[in-house]
């Protein structure tokens, strides 16, 4: 995905490949969200009008930098699970014992296809407490790429939450499923702080 | 930006050049939307399970194609649109006559890098429409991208009106300034009903 030319990779996730799919969706979407906190960070260091702001919103660039990496890691880590899970799936199921293999396999897969949409959840929360952290202290003429960090970095959020549901509702252990549901519940609650970035930055705008 | 590797593009988006900038993020984010509708309809047309839903959804994926190349075309323009802004700021101001003729020039090329994210709007609201009308019809075991889509379009439409207001906000001509507002109005509505189909395939898949 790194090495793609952006066309062919829109192209190969709107084919009916099995992979990319959603889960890179939501990844490529909290990456770009950095990115966006990365540049205002790179417009406001350095500029004399905000050098007091520096020390504060220098550790939030190279945090965004970190996040957008993972980001791009993560979306191939949820494709690889997700070979994983469609591998399972194919196991033979002719016997009782092949079928009780099999059945244990797509569980044990499809739970670990839980976990790259969970982190991208937790990416996509940091990039938004990142921009939430940018307002009054950097390049005010980059204001609005703040709102369109957060913005960007919300829905990240919203679609890696939906890619961790499809796999509960696909998951028979009721522990297993709570324990998901619970690590996912610690992350959605920047969605609202997301909001109010949002709405913070437009109304800024005097929209 | 289309021929353009993924990772190198957002190293592009994160660093203080000029361009990419929030309307491309907000045109890629359009983008992945639109082709993960194409990916749903892709694997929906061809099912016997979902012949019925052919002719409905056939073209679903046709409009999601063009929406996906009109999208890339506008990451374009909006940097395209932004560097004339720019340029503009650059012209000379030592005379009177100077001055005149560079605050005229700046006002023009704002009120033009307002319709770029202006048709980004219009790409991200038909978007979020075209998803709105997948479920029901189309392939149950990807209906959490009929999501994904419908939340990526939401923030790129979010985005896009982000980048509208920061150019409305710099435009002295009410009557300009109005005429784009009331064209933005028109597209926002959309918002509300991508909000909706997030939150009904999150309910269908019993988060």
């Amino acid at each position: 995905m790194r090495n793609e030319a952006l066309a062919d990779w829109l192209e190969r996730l709107g084919s009916a490949a099995p992979t990319p799919g959603g889960g890179a969706a939501a990844a490529l979407a909290a990456a770009t969200g950095a990115a966006l906190v990365e540049m205002v960070v790179n417009l406001t260091v350095g500029k004399s009008a905000y050098v007091e702001h520096e020390p504060h919103v220098q550790p939030i660039g190279e945090q965004a930098r970190a996040l957008r990496e993972r980001a791009l890691e993560l979306a191939s880590a949820d494709e690889a699970a997700f070979d994983r899970v469609m591998a399972a799936y194919g196991l033979p199921r002719e016997s009782d014992e092949e079928k009780a293999a099999r059945s244990a396999a797509i569980q044990a897969a499809t739970a670990e296809a839980a976990r790259p949409p969970l982190e991208i959840a937790e990416v996509a929360a940091r990039v938004i407490e990142l921009a939430a952290a940018l307002p009054g202290r950097s390049n005010r003429n980059v204001f609005s790429d703040v709102g369109v960090a957060a913005a960007l970095a919300g829905a990240a959020l919203e679609s890696a939450a939906i890619n961790v549901e499809v796999n509960l509702g696909a998951l028979k252990d009721e522990g297993v499923r709570d324990g998901l549901r619970k690590e996912l519940a610690a992350y959605l609650g920047a969605g609202d702080l997301g909001r109010e970035v949002v709405g913070n930055v437009r109304q800024g705008l005097g929209s």
